[in-house]
């Protein structure tokens, strides 16, 4: 049998680290290169840091690995979304109705040590910290690093080589740069960065708030959401305008100003943050971006992967989730056309490039939904009816929310074309006054699949077109 | 009273040059500086060079400027889409029922020498050629080009700087690169290239074949297309796959391999050209690309305009005349704002952008249109509907194209919103066979604006949202 090839991945990160030790499962030689340094030697406490929403498109890659029990471990799940109304109490919006439909939050260095303990394990893969890419020969698979510790630059080269570097891959950058074939790309910002804050445990370690939700404050322009974690503390993002409103980070440049702001639109929120102003001004504002390109290889020696071929703005949670899925389709399309190496880059792409761009959207829509429309009162009806669906006819109705979250078997693609399609239809049959009481759930679900026949039907004739 | 800025003008051709001459016209000192030697110093044959289609919102810029008469001198009128169908006669295919509504062929460098001409008049315009700008200081309106006759390097300083030059802008990429501010950016490229052929005039310097019309051969995933000259001769396009193809750019590589290709797809346009392999392997094949980003201006100092800031496809023939256009926007709001640039700016790309948008979206639907659905039954038939509303009832009914193209009062976003559910209304109800031979054309026409009106008012329940 002809030896496997070698396989530089360049990125350490949730996405590198699972296709390392997966292609190490599969029998290649692998060099797994990093640039910042390795998370388990620096000090940090996990389970205070950034944490992410884990769900089954991101579970199945972890099975794929053998690592789904451990990073189970990690989960804490979240059924719903609290949502905290700008007036009245708090309530529980779930996020399906059929039970074992929730949500995780997860520990990002938690999940990414877990990773890298079980690649330490194999004997095919060898890793590298402090080593920050600075040139890719596409063509033939190499790349120069500049070594953080000592400030030498080092070469590495593969048969073949896989940028996993992250939203700002520094793989993909040389792709644009190339100028050899044409490579579309877009990046676009949100005019809305995002400012960490923490909830921090109560005095026994307990959580101030409900543990098992993700918790809203939907505020029109700006939204504040808290995500718990396993030492009972919760991580909290504020999402706000950089500028052009009453209250943006432009303007909130003072103490008594954020504190003002949070009295003021986030005041049960304010209760349980200790330390605001000083977290408000020693975090960094973090900017909020989704990126786009194509092709995402060359050569047939060099690909992109995960954030550094499709990142995404965070509203779906389903960032690390689309990259894990990365994945598995990888795998499987590495299992179809194994040896050929431009056939499966291409056919991954071909396969695979419809789905992180329906994602990409459904991301950006979900942004307005949390902080616009879970507010609304349209959108609370359209959310009770489609809990009542799921709940008492389980098998009949998937939510787009639970398509996309919970439907692995379902591409990101399809859950966006027939979620969409439900949910115009449900909007306008509220809006029309069509669901009225005196009809049966069975017969409110018919309207819905009817409405939402037509609605796709009625696409499709301008699409064949 | 103050004396007016010194504006910069980077990029001397159809955007620039309109704007140099109505920036002199409102009093502006005016520096005009082009990287390209100047058109009416080199040789060549304007009326055989690329042409555009100009069309009202073109000539309503040229107005604005005093220019309109004198480019309609070198306008050939084109009435309609002249189809060669791969079986079967040509026939033309108006692109309105109303007579005086119509686009015109004209020369790229004919219109440019006539810009550049009446800038000349100007005492207050200094125009420069053969300066490439190499490095852009966008925080003081400044830039530093290579002298192509001398070698040497020239900085250029004015109070504002405009960058109108194309879609390859330095002055846009200096923005990309200048990492201060967030800069949203796409560049998109089609799978097809492009390919200029001609069609000589005939002995007498007479047109071979039909004058008033865009020739289009419509093959599927190929198209053929041909404008008039106003020396009988037609410029001639081909839209082809760079791969993945039975005939692709990459693989028609022999002068027999091409002639086949015509023989098979074009055997009546093929008759027309005479010079076809030679021209075939002599001319460049040029790319496709649409480019968006955001923001178009920083420091209230540096703007970009025109393809600068807003590349499209050619496929609705819009590029010149959204860009004229944007002189006009940018003339009104200058007008309101005059000596806040900041301002200026600002509320010019928040009234402009959102239909730079729509126009770029609405071109790559053309290309789909024109190679494909220009040959389909059901959108020749909705056409034929569309044409019969615009001839009988000429002040009921505006399509999509006239809205686009004839109607300068509405903005190219309100077109596409418009346009696109008539298109949608007309399709579903000839599809269901609701449009039958019993109705009136009055009949028929209330069906599709109760449709369309139907069609408007779901998608806005769920924008609302």
């Amino acid at each position: 049998m002809k030896q496997k090839e070698h396989i530089l991945i360049v990125g350490a990160g949730l996405c590198g680290s699972l296709l390392a030790l997966r292609m190490a499962q599969r029998g290649y030689t692998v060099t797994l290169i990093e640039k910042r340094p390795d998370l388990r030697k620096v000090t940090q406490d996990a389970g205070r840091s950034i944490n992410l929403a884990l769900s089954d498109r991101g579970l199945k890659g972890l099975r794929l690995a053998g690592v789904e029990k451990e990073a189970l471990q990690l989960c804490i799940p979240m059924n719903g979304r609290m949502i905290h109304p700008e007036n009245g109490e708090p309530f529980l919006s779930p996020y399906s109705g059929r039970k074992d439909e929730y949500i995780n939050s997860i520990s990002r260095p938690g999940l990414n040590i877990l990773l890298l303990n079980t690649i330490d394990q194999m004997a095919n893969v060898t890793t590298h910290f402090n080593l920050g890419c600075e040139e890719v020969d596409l063509e033939h698979a190499s790349a120069t690093f500049k070594n953080y510790e000592t400030g030498n630059t080092q070469t590495f080269s593969g048969d073949i080589l896989i940028g996993t570097d992250g939203a700002g891959s520094a793989v993909r950058k040389s792709m644009f740069d190339h100028k050899k074939f044409l490579f579309s790309f877009s990046q676009q910002w949100l005019t809305h960065g995002y400012k960490e804050l923490e909830i921090p445990a109560d005095e026994n370690g307990g959580f101030k708030t409900y543990k098992n939700a993700l918790h809203i404050w939907p505020r029109g322009e700006d939204m504040l959401i808290a995500l718990p974690n396993l030492d009972g503390s919760f991580t909290v993002t504020l999402f706000l305008p950089y500028a052009n409103s009453d209250y943006c980070f432009n303007n909130l440049t003072t103490a008594e100003k954020v504190e003002e702001y949070f009295r003021k639109e986030f005041p049960d929120a304010l209760e349980l943050i200790p330390n605001l102003a000083e977290e408000y001004f020693n975090n960094p504002t973090g900017a909020l971006g989704t990126v786009k390109c194509t092709p995402w290889h060359c050569y047939g020696k060099t690909l992109v992967m995960g954030d550094a071929a499709h990142a995404i703005v965070p509203f779906y949670g389903q960032g690390m989730n689309a990259s894990f899925e990365d994945v598995v389709v990888f795998d499987e399309i590495l299992e179809k056309y194994e040896g050929n190496w431009e056939k499966v880059f291409f056919e991954y792409e071909k396969a695979r490039k419809i789905d992180t761009d329906a994602i990409a959207d459904l991301a950006l829509d979900n942004f307005h939904e949390m902080k616009e429309h879970t507010a609304s009162a349209l959108f609370q009806q359209k959310r009770k009816l489609e809990i009542a669906f799921e709940t008492q006819l389980p098998n009949a109705y998937f939510s787009k929310y639970s398509l996309v979250t919970f439907n692995e078997a379902i591409p990101y693609s399809e859950a966006m074309k027939r979620g969409r399609a439900q949910d115009k239809a449900i909007l306008n049959l509220l809006d029309d006054g069509k669901l009225n009481d005196g009809l049966s759930l069975e017969e409110k679900l018919a309207l819905v699949k009817e409405e939402t026949n037509n609605i796709m039907h009625d696409d499709a004739v301008v699409k064949k077109m």
